[in-house]
């Protein structure tokens, strides 16, 4: 039988990434996206759009209030989304979400019977957020064994972070070779209504300079324009 | 200044104690509980009452919806709240419930600039549920210091499981010495939508068990009543 696994998919370039390796490496691709009061609502478009050209078995969109807290550019409208670059971690990180994300992704793969979790993590191109570091993943999927019936019944559930080494270049490469069309995504934190791009935010330079230094051209619809 | 600390309150007898003791304790609380979908809501009506007897700082109520997932009679209709005991982790098991909650109160605690968490897990009378067991609240504290701009910057995370090793008895103990109101509280699994509890869940079974051994007047209002 072929193996289940969970995809945290937000839309953006680099979980459409993660999702097509997983695929391509033979699991059965579970997508969860997560309407989590982003102001970036229209990457949920753009999720459903990728789970749909890659042929998902499943694609689950939870809705999770994180505005509630707030304390990120992403889900409180009072704090801008920078235009230019920033020091540290930046406003946009949202406080704890991929402990969050990973947490939902692992109540679902415990109901499917999955032990393979992936997120498109990456330490490189990670804008600074601590939630996206190698150490981080590994004590996550600790937890995970401790966590769950699963693990108190002997199963190994696996954290996949496939681009957690690469550049951006890397990622998109690595896409393009898996045949993903980088047209269906959308990375920026600012889109209009439309689904386009800003070409502003740390989002949408490093998404920009990864075509570039890919030598890929980039589809990103811009406001600009 | 005092110390702020989130307490995760379900409005169940185990987290109302764990709420006195943090306050005992001289933090200043800040009181979270989950809207995820369960069936048993009116659980919600009773935190709120417990947080405005215990004066909190702040009572939040996050949406979640975890039935999107399933695989629990909490969460799903099409599963049965058991009325007599069970062998194993019982179907009342919510997949990495535990896990979610307590990211969510790690996020929030992020943004309060506070760095104790509470949550009323409890290894004695745990129900055989996998994440309350106190290998579980050691990862997950290692894993919030790695996951945050706090712990990034030389915050240390405290996950608090005040009641780890009581019994059911003297959970009741320590919260009447406190003066709390076991009458604000509900556990009950399927009360119905008045508040009263069925008296046969396991829910129900461990908490008049707990007043009996406890040698204390049992204030649950139930529906045989």
């Amino acid at each position: 039988m072929q193996a289940k696994a969970v995809v945290l998919l937000s839309g953006g370039l680099d979980s459409a990434t993660v999702l097509a390796i997983a695929r391509d490496q033979g699991f059965a691709c579970h997508a969860l996206s997560l309407d989590y009061g982003q102001r970036h609502r229209v990457e949920l478009a753009a999720a459903r759009r990728v789970a749909a050209a890659l042929g998902v078995v499943e694609h689950k969109i939870i809705g999770l209030d994180l505005a509630t807290i707030g304390g990120s550019a992403l889900t409180d409208p009072a704090i801008a989304v920078p235009q230019a670059p920033t020091e540290g971690i930046p406003v946009t990180y949202v406080p704890a979400r991929n402990t969050v994300f990973l947490a939902l992704a692992l109540g679902w793969a415990e109901v499917l019977g999955a032990q393979d979790l992936f997120i498109g993590v990456n330490a490189v191109d990670y804008s600074g957020y601590p939630d996206c570091r190698p150490e981080y993943i590994a004590a996550f999927e600790r937890l995970a064994n401790l966590a769950t019936r699963a693990g108190v019944e002997g199963a190994a559930f696996h954290v996949h972070a496939p681009l957690m080494r690469m550049s951006k270049a890397e990622i998109i490469r690595t896409g393009i070779g898996l045949g993903m069309d980088y047209g269906l995504t959308l990375s920026c934190y600012a889109a209009d209504a439309a689904g386009r791009a800003c070409g502003c935010c740390d989002s949408c330079r490093l998404r920009a300079a990864g075509f570039i230094a890919a030598g890929v051209p980039d589809p990103t619809r811009y406001v600009a324009d």
